[in-house]
């Protein structure tokens, strides 16, 4: 399986590196600049290109890494380049098949559900792969290749994708707020650092050993207003997390 | 130095059995409830009693893991009782130095900085103890008897504490409460429990190696209005999560 690979950035030179490794074949890496598709491309022993034009006919698969609102248009200029056979597969969480199935018959998703850094190497084998695909035989062929770098490859729909993005958020995206919100606090009152580390590390272990909700603890479940009111007192000054303060404790309130 | 725990509940049985294993003379164990009493009393050698006008007065120590709302109450009561030389520390989070002050010349505090959860051994060498007294002299005592059971001993003040109860409530409450947020959401799309989890890991040891706003990702801080207002309408019916959504939105646009 001959694989090229559309966008340098961070998802794409993991997966470039990955799918190398794993013994695949990088035909291309494609990057409107070229320095950034030469420095991957010298990496997996691939050609560099910044013009899809010269996309190869013998790319089997084209994995589109690009920003989601790039996919549909670079879908559409493949489209003029690539044979028939060949299957084009997007690697985001974000956007719905329809937008690649518009410009081409064969299209897949190809989504490692993680948050990777450039430069930063990522043990994929731990990595969920979401894949999709127009046909049957797509999906198998994409969830072979999948199974050949993670042990972690589930068949996720359009519906289920958006899901898992929007889940993704309060999981990674808010989580990290919950750690700034207590990380300015704790500076402010000149704590240490890494004091409340040990209690984060609990938390987690419990809340993903069972259902969180049996596990919820704290002021808000309890509905014990004192604190509460006392809390948000404290949060005077910060009238952002004061509202966060009162959401959350809200939607506990529902558990 | 011989103790007396009043109170027999999560933090007293944890405090009891950790400090008797410490090499600790527990005297007596205090609950309303003679069964719970006895029962705790026997695994750390100690007389189980159900009446503060019995404490004794050889307690060197009196730990008061009692209801917040209690705390006032119970040390007055026992300073009928215990002698002028013994110290009496409260263990919690959230009730200031100032309700044990009023009752008790030598008070305390002895606040382990972590979930605990009756029945299920915690390692204390891990948990911060956050200290404070009355006096140098206090502090000091607490201090080395905090020493013996955790690594982590520091000496916290009032206001201090405050803020480490409300910081606590966003690493421990508030971020229970976004895993049951995605527990819910891959519930709902029949998504694998689990296949958000090396997501979680890999946030929390991002978010703890360097201040979390530097590594914040998604859409609230890429302002990507398109992809929030995709969210919002998949909560739809979801209220409370949509309130949630965008407050820590608006929080994270801050940053």
């Amino acid at each position: 399986m001959k694989i090229t690979i559309i966008g340098a950035g961070n998802v794409g030179s993991h997966l470039a590196l990955t799918l190398h490794q794993a013994g695949y074949s990088i035909l291309q890496v494609y990057s409107r600049q070229l320095s950034k598709a030469r420095s991957l491309a010298e990496q997996v022993g691939a050609a560099p290109i910044h013009q899809l034009s010269v996309v190869s006919p013998e790319s089997e698969l084209c994995l589109l890494a690009v920003k989601d609102d790039a996919i549909g248009l670079v879908a559409h200029s493949l489209s003029d380049f690539l044979p028939q056979t060949s299957l084009l597969a997007h690697t985001s969480g974000a956007t719905p098949s329809t937008v690649l199935a518009n410009a081409w018959p064969r299209w897949g998703i190809f989504y490692p559900l993680q948050t990777l850094t450039m430069g930063q190497p990522a043990d994929f084998t731990q990595i969920p792969l979401c894949i999709d695909g127009a046909t049957p035989a797509v999906q198998q062929a994409l969830q072979e290749i999948a199974g050949k770098i993670s042990h972690q490859v589930h068949l996720v729909n359009d519906e289920q994708r958006a899901t898992l993005h929007l889940a993704a958020v309060f999981i990674n995206n808010f989580t990290n707020a919950m750690l700034q919100a207590s990380h300015t606090l704790t500076g402010e009152a000149h704590l240490p650092r890494d004091i409340l580390k040990p209690l984060l590390q609990a938390t987690i272990q419990k809340g993903t050993r069972q259902e969180p909700r049996k596990v919820q603890t704290g002021p808000a479940i309890r509905r014990d207003q004192q604190t509460i009111e006392r809390h948000l007192g404290q949060l005077s000054n910060h009238p952002e997390l004061s509202t966060v303060y009162k959401a959350i404790t809200s939607y506990i309130q529902t558990f």
